[in-house]
C-alpha cells in the first residue's frame, strides 16, 4: 500500500541522514496580477513522479543520496510577516542541524525568510539570482515586503556587490540603473557566470531561481509571464557550472499551477529542482 | 468610438444625479483555499453585456434608472487592515452623498468596511446575510480578519439579534450553536424571510450576498463550492420580496472567475445584481 | 475497421429509405458575444456516442428507425444570404422527398433558411419555439438577419399568432411586448402547450429549439448562458408530448462546445435529438 | 509542520481503533469513452480540506468518530485480473479486522474486488446500488469484466433479487428487461427504497455508489455524464436513510477529476462521502 | 479610484498631442478554422498591466511619449463590407490630423481597411508583412474578401514589388509561386530585411504583422498555429531593424485569446507592441 | 455536402491505388501517468484541415501522391494482447497488399503489433526510433507489454545493433547502459544519422516516432513531458533526411489531445504527418 505519503520523489532519506531538506512555503499573498503560486509545493511533489530520479546527463540519481521533504509550513494568509519569521524559524533549524535547506515557492517574497537566516548563519554571504525580474525596488505598491522588493530586502542585508543576477529582462528603468550599479548585473540571458566562480568557490552562496526567467513557451505557469527568457536547457547547464560552490541554501519560486493546463511549467520545476538536488548533494 | 470606459451595463448616469453607486474591492488576501475573486469585478462588467438590461420578471429595466458604476478602488495587496479602511472611506462618501453603496467583490471580508460604514451611519442596522457558511468564526487561522469571520466582526458592531442569516449549509458546530442563539438563522434554504418583513421595514438594512448560497451546479466559479444550495431562480425571488425595505447598503461577493470555465457564474452574478439594482433603484 | 464515417449514433439508413434526414449549418456568423456553435454539429456526431440509442423513458430504440445523417452543408462564412439559400435549397431537396430535416446548428439564424423552405411547402405552418430570448427584434445592431431576429423574419412569413413561444426569459422591453400581441406566448418555463395541442394536430407544425431554453447548470455550452431556465427532464417531458403532431421540419442549435469543458452541454443536445428523433419517427 | 500526510479530512484514527477503513483504487483500466477516474482517490483526499468535518444536517462530526484512510492500492495498467485480486485482498484483510471497508475508485469495476471479498464473508449479502447505469451487461466489447457488466457479475455471484437498483437511467432494452425480471430496479429516481428497509435491516448490505447517478448540472466530472439525474441533496437524503442497515463495506466510483474543472463534482463526492462515513460510523 | 477607463498601459495622452493612436477592430467574422480574435483587443489592453512600460533593450518607456487609444469601432457581425469601410474611416480620420494609426485587430481581414487609407494618402505606399501565410489567395472558399487574401487585395491596389514578405511558411503551392513573382518574398524566417532597408527609408511604408508569424510554442493563442516559426526575440530584433522608416500606419492583428490558457499569447503580444510603439514614437 | 467521412487531409486514393495506408490504433491501457493517446487519431484528422497540403519546404503537395485512411481499429479496452493481435493482423494485410502501413497512435506500445508484421515479412529489419524515452525496459510495473518496455521487445525480435536511438532524454540508468550496448544510441539530439544512411538504404526500415521526442513547449500534449527535447524544425529535418531509404512501415504516437488545449501539439503532428507521408510516398 501507498503509505499517503507525499513527497518530492525519492526524498526518503531520514532527517538525520539527509544532507539537503526540502520544505514548501505555499504563499501567494503579495501577488499582484494572477495569483496560483500557493498551490506549487504540492504540484511538483505530485508531477515529480512523471520524471526519473536518473539525470543522464550529470549520470547520477537522486535515490544514491540523502535527502528529504519534509512538508509544507503552515502559513498565515493575509500576514506576510508572521509568513516570513516562519519560514526564518524553519530555515534556522535546518542550517542548525548543519544541513541544506531547498525551499520551493510560493511567490518569491518567502526567498527573504530563507535568505535572512542564511545570512544570519553566513554574514559573508553571496546570492546568485536568476530571474526575468531584478525585483530591486524600493517598495512596490507602497509596501517594502513584495515578490518585486525581494532582492532589494537582500542587498539591505548583504550589502553592495554581493547579488549576482541572471536572465533579468524587464522592470523599470530605475531598476536597471539600480542594478548596474550594486550587483554583477548580466541582463536578458543565463550568459557570464564563468569569471566569477573562482571568487564564488571561497564564500558561502545561496541560490535564488525564479523559474519566470524560463522562456513562457516552455514555462507558462507562472503569474506575470515575460517573452524572451531562457531554455531549460540553459537553465540546466547554468546549475551544473555551480558545481563545486558552497551553496549554503537554495529556493525555487513563482510555479503557478492554475497558468499551467498541460503540467509542462510543472515538468520543468521538477526536473531544474532534480539537477539542483544532484549538484547540491555532491560532496566537496 | 467606445470611449474605453468599462462599466457594469447602464451604469450611465452622472455621479451627482445617481442614486445607486457600484464600486468593486478586487481583494481575495484571506482566501485560504483557491484564490481569484480579485477577477470579479471586472468579469461582471465585462460579462454584464451579454444580459438584457430589462427584468421580464420585474416589468422594469436599468435604463429607466440613475445609478453609477466608480470602478475599482486599488488595494494594496497583503494589507487587509487597509483594504478595509480604503473600502470604509468609499462607502463614507457614497452615504454621506444620500446615495445607497453596492459593493463588489472580492471575497467576503470586504464587506466589512462597508458595513462599518453603514453602521456608522445608521447605529439601528440590521443586516440580511445570504450566504453557504456562518462566517461567524471568532478568528481563523490565527486571523481576526478573515473572509469566515466577517459576520461575526458584524455582529461585534451590531450586537444581538441584528443579523439575519439564509441558505448557511456549512460550518462546524460551533457557528451553528452560535448561529441559532445570536441571529435569526435559516439554514439549508433561503426560506423564512417574511416573517420579519414588517419589522424590518421599519429599520435601515445592509444586505450581504455571498453568492456561494447558489448551487454550485448554477454557480460553480466560487472559492469553496459547498453542494445543495439555491437555484438561481430562488435568489432572485428572495430579493424580489425585499422591495420596500430601507437598504441603505449592499454587496455582492466571492464570484471567482478562474473557476467559471463557461461563465455561467458571471451570468448568474450579473442577473442577480441587475435584480437587485432594480429592488433598490425603487422609490419608496 | 471503422469506415471513417462519421454520424450521429444509429443514422445507419439509406437516405432512400429514411423518413428523417438529419444535416449540420456549421454557422455562428451573426453571433455577437461568444462564437463556437460552429462546432457543435461535429461534436453532436462524436458525443453520440457516449449516450445510449435506447430510451427508457419511451421504450423506443433508435436502430429501430430509419434515420439518416448526410453530414454539413458547406458555408461561405461571412455571407449570410448565402448560407440561408444552401439551408433552404437542402431543405427544399428533402422536403420534396417526402421526409423530415431535421438540421443541428449552429447558431439560431439558420433555422431561418429551414423555416422558408418548409413555409413553401406548408403555406399553413405553425411554429413551435423553445428559447430563452425570443428572437422577435426587428433588427440586430442594424442586420435585419441576425440570431436575435430569427423568429420575427420567421413571422413575417407566417404572420399572426402562428407562433408559439416557450421558455423565453430574456430580451429587452420591446419583444415582450411584441410577443405577448402577436405569438402565442408561455414566458420563463415549458409549461402551457397542452390546451393548443387538439388545433395544433390539424396542421403542418415546424420545431425549433434553441438550447439554451436549458438553465446553464445543465447547459452551460452556449453563446449568451442565460440563468434560472428548464432543466434536461423539462425538454424532453416537452417534446414528448407532441407526439401525434404533423411534425414537418425541427431543428435543435446554439450548442457552443467551446464553452462546454465537461461536455455536459453536449450531452444533452445529444439525448434531447435522440427524445425527438424518437417521436417524429413515430408513424401517426 | 505538515507531516505531507495525504488523507480524507479528519481520517485520523490509528489502523487498529479504526471502525471504517477508505482505501482508493485508481483504476480506469476498462473505461470506454474518456478515462481520469484513476485521478479520483487523490483528488478526494485533496478537495476534501474545502469542506467541512461537520455535518449540519446530521449534527455529528468526523472528529468524533475513528476512522482511518490506508492509501491507494498500487495497480498494474493493463490487467485487470490482478487489479481485482490486490482490492479482493485489501478488502479481505478489513473485513478480516472487524473494520468497514470503504472504497474509493477508480471506475465501477473496482467494486467487484470488494463484492467478491464481502461475499465470501457474508454470504446473504444484499447490495444496494445508486448509479445512472444498470451495469447489467453479460459481456461489452466481448470483455466479461468492464465497468458495464460490474453489477452482472455481482449478479452471478449472489443470485436473484438480491441487488437493489437506484436511479438508473441509461442502457440497452435488454439490461432494463433484465433488470426489471432480476433486482429490485428503480430506475429514473432515488425513490423507493423505504419498502425495503426493514428487511434489509436483517442482513448484511454491501452499497455501491455510482456518483454519475448525480445529475451532470451537479456533477459533470464523470466519464459518461447522463442528463436529468439526481441531485447532491436527494442523494445525501438517500444514504441518512440507510441509518440502521447493518453495511458491512460501501464504495464510491467514477469520479473523473479531469472533466471537473471547477471543482464541483469533486465537491460533491467529498461531502456525499462524509455523510455516508458518519452514517456508517453509528452505533447499532 | 479606477476611472473605469480600459486602455492600453500608458496609453494617457490627450488625442490632440497624441503622436501614435492605437484603436481596435474586434472582428473575426471571416475566420474558418477557430474563431476568437475578436476578443483580443480587449485582451491585450488588460493584459498590457502585465508587462513594464520600460524596453531595457531599447533603453526607452512608454511613459515619455505621447499616444493615445481610443478603443474599439464597433462593428457590424457578418457584414464585413462595413467592417472594412468603418475601419478605413477611423483610419482616415487619425491619417488627416497628422497621427499614425496603430490597428489592433480582429483577423487578418481587417488591416485591408488601415490599408486602403493608407493608400489613398500615399500613393507610394509599401507594405511589410509578417506572417505564417502569403494571405495572396485570389479568393478563398468563393468571398474575394477574407483573412486569406488580404495582402492580394494589398497587392492589386499597390501593385507589384510593393509588398516584403517574411516568415511565410505554409500556403498551397499557387500562393508560394506568385509570392516569388510579385512580391519580395523571404519564406521561413524572418531574415533578409536589410538589403531592402536603404531603398526603403525613402518610401511611406504601412506594416502589418500577423502574429502567427510566431512558433505556436511562444504563441498558441492565434486561429491556425503553424508549426516552426519565429520566436519572440527573433520578432522583437526584427521591429527594432525598422527605426528610420517612415512607417505610416501599422497592425498587429490574429491574437485569440480562447487559444491562450496561460496568457503567454497575450503576453507576446503586449510586449511586441511596446517595441512597435516606442520605434513608431521615434523622431525622424 | 459533406459526406460524413472522416479522414487525414487529402487521404482521398481509393485502397487499391494506395501507395501508403494511415490507419489508427486509439488505446492508452498501460499509460501509468496520463491517458488520453486514445483520443489522438481523431484529433489528428480533424486538425489536419488547419493545415495545408503543400509542403513549400519540400516542395511536394499531398494531393499529387496517392495514399488513404482507413480509420481506426476497433479496440478492447483492457486486453493489451489481443489490442496487439488486431494492430498486427491489419498491418500484415497491408504490408501483404505491398503498401506502407502508416500507424496513428495511442500509447507507444502499438507500435510493437505494426513491428512484429514488419519483422514477419522483412527478416532483415532496421528500427528508427524516436522518442524522450529509451523505451527499453524488461518490464514496467510487473507487465512485460507497456509503453516503457517496446523498444526492448522489438530488440527481442531484431537482435543487436538493429535500432537506431535519437532524442532519448530520459530514463533509469540501466536503460541508458543497455542502449550505449546494444542499440545505435544518440541521446538528447536528433543529430547523428548521417554516418548511418549509406549501410540504412540497403535494408528495410520501420519508423517510430514518439512525439515526446519533441519539447513540451511546442508539444505539451503527451502522457509525460520532458523538458528540452527537439523543435518541429529538428524532427522534420531528420525526416527528410529519411529520404531515399525503404522504409516498409512507420508510426506516429504519443499525442495526448487532453493535455492540448490550445492546439498546437495536434498541428505539430498533423505537420509532421504531411512531411513523413511526402517523404514515403517518394519513389525510389
Amino acid at each position: 500500500m501507498n503509505k499517503n505519503v507525499h513527497t518530492y520523489m525519492a526524498a526518503e532519506a531520514d532527517y538525520r541522514e539527509a544532507k539537503i531538506v526540502l520544505f514548501g512555503a505555499p504563499f501567494d499573498g503579495t501577488t499582484s496580477f494572477r495569483p496560483g503560486t500557493r498551490f506549487a509545493p504540492d504540484q511538483i511533489r505530485r508531477e515529480s513522479y512523471g520524471i526519473e530520479t536518473y539525470s543522464p546527463l550529470l549520470d547520477r540519481d537522486l535515490e544514491d543520496h540523502a535527502f528529504t521533504d519534509i512538508g509544507d509550513i503552515e502559513l498565515p494568509f493575509g500576514n506576510k510577516e508572521r509568513v516570513l519569521d516562519l519560514i526564518e524559524a524553519t530555515t534556522d533549524r535546518i542550517l542548525g542541524d548543519g544541513k541544506i535547506p531547498l525551499l520551493l515557492g510560493g511567490e518569491h517574497l518567502v526567498s527573504l525568510g530563507a535568505i535572512r537566516s542564511a545570512f544570519k548563519a553566513h554574514p559573508d554571504l553571496r546570492i546568485i539570482h536568476l530571474d526575468a525580474h531584478a525585483d530591486l525596488r524600493e517598495d512596490y505598491l507602497g509596501e517594502s515586503l513584495s515578490h518585486a522588493t525581494v532582492l532589494r530586502r537582500a542587498y539591505d542585508l548583504l550589502g553592495d556587490k554581493r547579488i549576482y543576477q541572471f536572465g533579468i529582462r524587464s522592470g523599470p528603468r530605475e531598476e536597471f540603473v539600480f542594478a548596474r550599479e550594486h550587483t554583477f548585473f548580466h541582463p536578458f540571458t543565463l550568459q557570464g557566470i564563468e569569471q566569477y566562480l573562482p571568487a564564488l568557490r571561497e564564500v558561502p552562496v545561496y541560490l535564488t531561481i525564479d523559474l519566470d526567467v524560463l522562456d513562457p513557451g516552455v514555462f507558462p505557469g507562472t503569474g506575470t509571464p515575460e517573452p524572451d527568457g531562457a531554455s531549460v536547457g540553459d537553465l540546466i547547464r547554468f546549475i551544473h557550472k555551480l558545481k563545486g560552490l558552497q551553496i549554503v541554501g537554495a529556493d525555487v519560486v513563482e510555479l503557478s499551477p492554475p497558468y499551467d493546463p498541460s503540467g509542462i511549467s510543472s515538468a520543468a520545476a521538477v526536473k531544474t529542482l532534480r539537477e539542483l538536488i544532484l549538484i547540491l548533494a555532491e560532496d566537496r
